[in-house]
């Protein structure tokens, strides 16, 4: 059978790996640490004295996490390990390596693949981790893609969701909502949105940049708890208020929203919060600091280029999130976002 | 939608920890290196101060890799785990921390993932490591499961497959051919053996148990390369003879079959060494090793009840497996075995 132009498992993996190394963009930060790379049975990888490891895994299924018309197979790559980076951030840790096992379907072809691990030496350049191994196995069912990340953190000092306290700040990173919207973009059908908008909310949703060092800026500033914006605000926030027992009060009206959100929400006579709270896969970080940690945080997090903004304050409770609206209204934001088998 | 029993994807994590906590049927050894554990962003681990780390995922597909008539769900939570396990044994290590990706297919039910952590938890105690985070998703396709397996390995130490030089002894740990002939006896009608050697036949298949103790021990005795068998002896030996560059010279009548392998293939007319060259799938382990490394060896492993079995020699040469049979007759032996795509 030629269906790789004639290239079996082993030699599948070995043209694949070529082609991630030829598209890596820069230097692999990790590569120093790489002591058995791809072919053998495991990789043999250098722990960095003084630190724990951090381990997560990401599974994207075509059909249910991406589709053909919305995610090119390089944009699969790339948010694939992404979202597995964007773990190791929402610990405040530094993502170092990578295994990614894919089982390939039928219709899948070569320039595919190597669409894929173009896409996913791109995320490794952008994130300084090393791809060092995985699985190539073929399905009759729809393409799946695993990615594990494996990193490092500061013995000790892992953020966890579970530290928030009454009196501190609650924040996001960045603008929260685009990657709903540039999803809700691609499946519309006309001209909604002026090119660069348009290829903003795009951007935001195939290949979202995970916070790595504004994560790392904010475990070092102190930081009481962190989570990462997968499923949505809603759903993240509750997470962290119910893992700490106290109750998060979001004042939504300083929810920072790209204007290409915006614009995108009034065409289509939507409410731009909708994205923000359950659009999901923004791969911001959210999280809770004392005020004296936030301000630290927020100057050493502008000088990387990352906006640190303020939505909300930490008060005793429960384990519930309130949303205070412009009009004085108050409601209790249920947890939902995106989730599997509900 | 009420498709297990209610539960929603987070409380469906939380149900098969539950399960995998319950079914875990010895106190896992690396628990107390387990900091943050299942629930988080990502788990956080101790490192072992002098150790290098191994790093291995491997991916099932149903259908594929196995099928309902021949794997319950129990023996594939098992073998998913226990393929990873197997390649951290090949490098000489000892394996830790599992993460374990689920794409649960339309027809699985809830006592179907039961069945599936009850596996996972029997591997882990056998293998004495722990279960630390995973994702579970929808999926149209088949079930597919990947296992990413972590461990440790003394710096400096670990076993490649390149190590193999002129003079060395070739060995295998237990015995070879059994889980493949136990897939063909899954699948074939009437009674062919009697019911002690058809169970032992099917336990090679379904609960084939990953070689960490003699993988040890031989990268504690100096073994020169070292390989475990997944895709078969055939395959196996090549990659060895490749990485190595030498000739692996194996006399075929050294190399070790079950009885019950031996009685299968008779009852069948069929040549009970096809099974162990080309079945793949017996997770034990083939090296090479000085013939002073490999009789230290051999002590070790006879300690731990595991038999070490010498079953060729290596000698100077380019990357090629000859088999020398009892009749004098001497072939190469292709690296054919089971490979995806070809």
């Amino acid at each position: 059978m030629t269906r790789f132009n004639g290239l079996d498992e082993f030699g599948l993996i070995a043209h694949l790996t070529a082609r991630y190394r030829a598209a890596l963009q820069k230097q692999e930060p990790a590569a120093g640490g790489v002591l058995v790379d791809i072919g053998d049975d495991a990789a043999v990888l250098a722990a960095v004295a003084g630190e724990e490891l951090l381990m997560t895994t990401d599974t994207m299924v075509e059909g249910v996490h991406f589709l053909p018309e919305t995610m090119g197979f390089a944009d699969v790559g790339y948010k694939a390990v992404a979202a597995s980076v964007s773990d190791i951030a929402a610990m405040g840790g530094t993502p170092r390596y990578v295994v990614l096992s894919i089982a390939i379907a039928d219709a899948v072809s070569l320039p595919d693949l190597e669409a894929l691990y173009d896409g996913v030496a791109a995320i490794c350049s952008d994130a300084r981790c090393a791809l060092v191994g995985g699985d190539v196995v073929h399905t009759p069912g729809p393409f799946v893609i695993t990615s594990t990340v494996l990193g490092g953190v500061p013995a000790g000092t892992a953020v966890k969701r579970s530290g928030a306290r009454p009196g501190d700040v609650v924040f996001v990173t960045g603008t929260v909502g685009a990657s709903g919207a540039g999803l809700a973009l691609l499946q519309a059908s006309g001209v909604l949105l002026p090119a660069d908008e348009a290829a903003a909310l795009r951007t935001c949703h195939q290949r979202p940049l995970p916070q790595v060092g504004a994560g790392q800026i904010l475990r070092s500033c102190g930081a009481t708890s962190l989570d990462d914006i997968s499923d949505g605000l809603a759903s993240e926030l509750n997470e962290i208020a119910r893992a700490s027992q106290v109750r998060l009060r979001i004042d939504t009206a300083r929810i920072p929203l790209l204007p290409a959100l915006q614009n995108f929400a009034r065409s289509r006579s939507e409410d731009p919060y909708e994205y923000a709270w359950y659009g999901g896969e923004d791969y911001q970080l959210v999280g809770t600091a004392s005020p004296f940690a936030f301000a630290r945080a927020l100057a050493q997090c502008e000088s990387i280029g990352v906006k640190l903004t303020q939505i909300g304050r930490v008060e005793p409770g429960d384990g519930e999130v309130v949303a205070q609206f412009p009009d004085g209204r108050i409601d209790l934001v249920e947890p939902r976002g995106y989730n599997h088998f509900k």
